[in-house]
């Protein structure tokens, strides 16, 4: 054959946008894979180019997990759909006191989005990636025509390994026990909705979105079987999971208003948004139900931790057939904690 | 306390539709995950209601894989967006000699679709789950405003087990070795687009889509080291694979035009909408690339299996350093197969 094959040409990431070809299957495709996701995630696993990827495993306890990502804006102080994306499916993993392993991620892209922002949500993740030790090793991309999505949306999965011997369950949870929190709530929802309510604060919030695999690990070696079970309070904030948590193990749980971290600002802030910060969301922080003999110890582990130094005991599990969430207030009062019943928070992660 | 806990209403699956309560993480949600998804996957594993599943697995080499689908209509003769995820997931994994094991599923759903949809769609990735013996352990749902998606995207991650010593590589391909197609091609995207184009044909075109991994296994079985290497051709069909397989593995390959097996009823739909079958997606073949020695016994294998009845040698891989796709052609000329330069085909899986 006389006839060369074109010249590959580069995209033009500054200032070009997706179009429909980039999710056909073709050439156009295999250059936004190469110049925006094998550059900004750069590992062995993507660039050879197979449809799946492998590894080896030694015998285990695997755990897998997986979240679709809608966030919107994208783009929100202390991170982004791609930051959340990654920490986001780590954490999930973590919560099991897993190690992650590795991750996938699929996206979704709108015909126009312009392919500068599509390169900074695959640097966020790529870094976020590096940064937990955990390489996202296969994915897969579609297009869709302009209208039919908004801007990105991004599916993660990913795998882990359990310490052997080591079962959470919120079975194990006994009235007595004590409910620890890893730091202040509120944060992720409330650095999201200020940025999407176009609010300044006179102090920033970020969002606290972060890989908390390092800080389970502490938590692990420190309290052994005295720990219960763990929740990532995301989508219906401390509520939600609190809430969840009393059905799956029968038992209620009394808080302490006073005892839960909240910073200032966020709570300001969700005072002028008519938020409690309870149902708000967040993206780097845990709950634990641990054993009343190994609450300080699993406190000192975690405040030891970068991401645990403002770890807080909130409450304790107590006997209860109607598996309630009350708090007793800052006035001396008490409330339920109910789930959030309506949509007061969409597309928070 | 004396207050009750609400009473569970169920959904109004018949008539209902989703709103953005059923993604934001509170007890609508939990309804929508209960009597939607737990009710068609039916497995333990969702049943335990935590944000990740476990299972254990002995040491191994293990694959892992993700699409995501946005497929429109996401209902088309032959199947629909929710069997396409579970197959399509499946087939990733078989396409690397591998024995899938475990799904997740993540689903971004539109404000206003109907229950009733997304019961249909459940109820097909329950049906192709239990058919294939891959349960869906783990997954999400969030829910975006009316317009911001289109119907339903569904993101499927997997994993699946490789036998020992087992290892397909395009880097194993050698001049001389066969290619080899499990079947007829070109049936998934001409009935996406018939259905799409509103076009009614004599014969009814259904998707191919299926699970591969029974075939691969007696494929394996029978051709042992001499298989090198196998991928499904989706999205950009035979055509794309072929020259992907090609630039990845520094061969060319030649096909003989009447060796490929396609339907009349598709060819005549292909002219008809101005497509190439060698472009057009399919959801239930395979191609395999088969040292000359181990050929006629694959060929025995897949003509023994339901899935590939149809199986047939359609070319050669040659020495080509510019790894040149040709075919002879019906009429004797030749001529070059190149990926699908444009986007044709958008949504077709």
């Amino acid at each position: 054959m006389s006839l060369a094959k074109p010249i590959r040409r580069k995209l033009d990431l500054a200032n070009g946008r997706v179009d429909l070809s980039h999710g056909a299957g073709g050439r156009a495709m295999g250059r936004l894979i190469e110049d925006v996701f094998l550059a900004a995630f750069d590992n062995a696993w993507l660039a050879a180019g197979n449809d799946q990827s492998a590894f080896e495993v030694a015998a285990c306890r695997m755990v897998m997990t997986t979240d679709a990502y809608v966030v919107s804006p994208i783009f929100f102080p202390g991170g982004d759909i791609g930051t959340l994306a990654v920490n986001g499916t780590i954490n999930d993993i973590a919560m099991a006191g897993a190690r992650p392993l590795y991750l996938s991620a699929s996206f979704v892209l709108e015909e126009g989005l312009p392919l500068a922002d599509l390169v900074r949500v695959a640097r966020s993740m790529g870094e976020a990636s590096r940064a937990a030790g955990v390489p996202i090793i296969t994915g897969d991309t579609k297009v869709v025509e302009r209208g039919k999505a908004d801007k990105i949306f991004i599916s993660t999965a990913g795998v882990g390994v359990t310490p052997p011997g080591l079962a959470l369950s919120s079975d194990a949870v006994q009235p007595g026990d004590a409910v620890v929190v890893s730091g202040t709530i509120g944060d992720h929802g409330v650095a999201v909705m200020s940025k999407r309510e176009n609010l300044e604060f006179e102090t920033a919030i970020l969002s606290d979105c972060a890989p908390l695999h390092g800080l389970v690990a502490d938590m692990v070696a420190a309290a052994g079987p005295g720990l219960r079970v763990m929740r990532d309070p995301t989508r219906g904030g401390l509520a939600a999971t609190l809430n969840e948590l009393a059905n799956q193990s029968g038992v209620g749980f009394t808080l302490e208003e006073d005892a839960i971290p909240v910073r200032a600002e966020v709570a300001a802030a969700c005072e002028f948004l008519g938020l409690d910060p309870l149902n708000v969301a967040n993206e780097g922080k845990l709950v634990a139900i641990v054993a009343p003999d190994r609450l300080e110890p699993l406190l000192a582990a975690m405040r030891a931790h970068p991401l645990g130094a403002r770890a807080a005991m909130i409450g304790r599990a107590v006997e209860d057939p109607d598996r309630f969430v009350e708090m007793r207030t800052v006035f001396g009062g008490g409330r339920i904690v109910d789930w959030l019943a309506g949509e007061q928070l969409p597309r928070i992660c």
